[in-house]
């Protein structure tokens, strides 16, 4: 039986968003240069993220929150407010930073509707920051629905399935992220298309699961349409 | 034609959330009181929340921010980093804080469960602090369903009506805020009940609007079962 459900992931998907995170770390680095090697920064953050992830969730805000705590910590105390101003600056450059879309991510949306698929966005995150993205991308009006959710988990994605009353093997996910767009969707018994982004989140990082005819990697979002029409017998 | 959904707010309507930032403004004016007086303390901070609104929406995280930023303004820059280690502190520990059912606040909803409507909850800010607050205040499974959005305006409630396919006059909104829960709800042709908190944050004053026979105002949740079944005839 053919799909009758696609469903993007955002952030890295169809724009970018990983690579504003990276430009900030570098930044961040430098600021703290004269109190620790760059690398111990970034791992300190990575920590740091880890550890807040339970009370903070995901998202800019809580990125800067977790620059701010790690930059208090690895230097002692010493660093000086106005550096800590210069982190809030950098969060805030974030979250107005322009939504710039993937080669190819709105076409995919549109050939997708265009074939009569019911094409909805399901993306992770901070509710503001996500709207806000959505807003600037552009690419609001295109779909039938849009769910920000706080964790992409099989709980999640059997909800949203309901919601939608889709059957799982008539739902494919597109996404970037094995953990969180892969992994439970096949899981639950759903199809995933993996399109992997070039820089990954340390912690989204997950295994590619075993071959299988329930999922694919393509490189590039103009290799859907193909991948769609070949589920479809 | 009677009610058919019965939608309630979260914060001050449902659970204590006012009050836990009133304590924590105190906090935070107290940390400052070598730099500035309480009251200055008070109003920049309500200055900087203003102003990062359209930035950071609403939420705890959002409030630390800007805590932060107002710390490093007040003080020109002198704050010590352990300080606005503190401030870090107060935020965590609003996310930690438990959820503190308002008085007849499951009640009012296994009330309206049991006499027919579908009760749904409706609750404005950061969607991870609400479902972490959601869960803890052990309503969860009340609730037919469970909208958090980014703002409550006349384009959500719209969208919310339509969602779940209610006409507006057979649409009740329950809460605490004349500018979010009630005003919008009115224009929009549907019904409210105003159940006012002992405070109200600066940023949600609004006016009363008009006597109508579309909204009243109760002191007590335990009033609702009485309105509804008036609005029934």
């Amino acid at each position: 039986m053919s799909i009758e459900v696609v469903a993007f992931d955002g952030d890295d998907t169809l724009w970018h968003n990983e690579s504003i995170f990276s430009i900030t770390q570098e930044k961040f680095q430098a600021l703290l240069q004269e109190h620790a090697p760059a690398e111990h920064v970034y791992e300190r953050t990575l920590e740091k993220e880890r550890a807040n992830l339970a009370l903070y969730g995901y998202g800019i805000k809580s990125f800067t929150l977790s620059m701010i705590e790690t930059a208090i910590e690895v230097t002692d105390g010493r660093i000086e407010a106005n550096d800590i101003k210069t982190l809030l600056d950098l969060g805030k450059s974030m979250l107005t930073h322009p939504t710039e879309l993937l080669d190819g991510a709105r076409r995919a949306i549109t050939d997708a509707v265009a074939n009569g698929y019911r094409v909805i966005l399901v993306t992770k995150g901070d509710l503001f920051d996500q709207e806000s993205k959505l807003a600037r991308s552009g690419l609001g009006e295109l779909f039938e629905s849009v769910e920000i959710v706080s964790e992409k988990d099989e709980r999640t994605y059997r909800r949203l399935l309901d919601e939608h009353g889709v059957e799982p093997h008539r739902f494919v996910m597109v996404g970037n992220s094995l953990k969180s767009d892969i992994l439970p969707v096949l899981q639950i018994g759903a199809r995933a298309v993996y399109v992997p982004y070039h820089v990954t989140w340390a912690l989204e990082h997950a295994d590619e699961p075993d071959p299988g005819d329930r999922w694919t990697r393509i490189e590039h979002l103009d290799e859907l349409p193909a991948v769609l029409s070949s589920w479809a017998g």
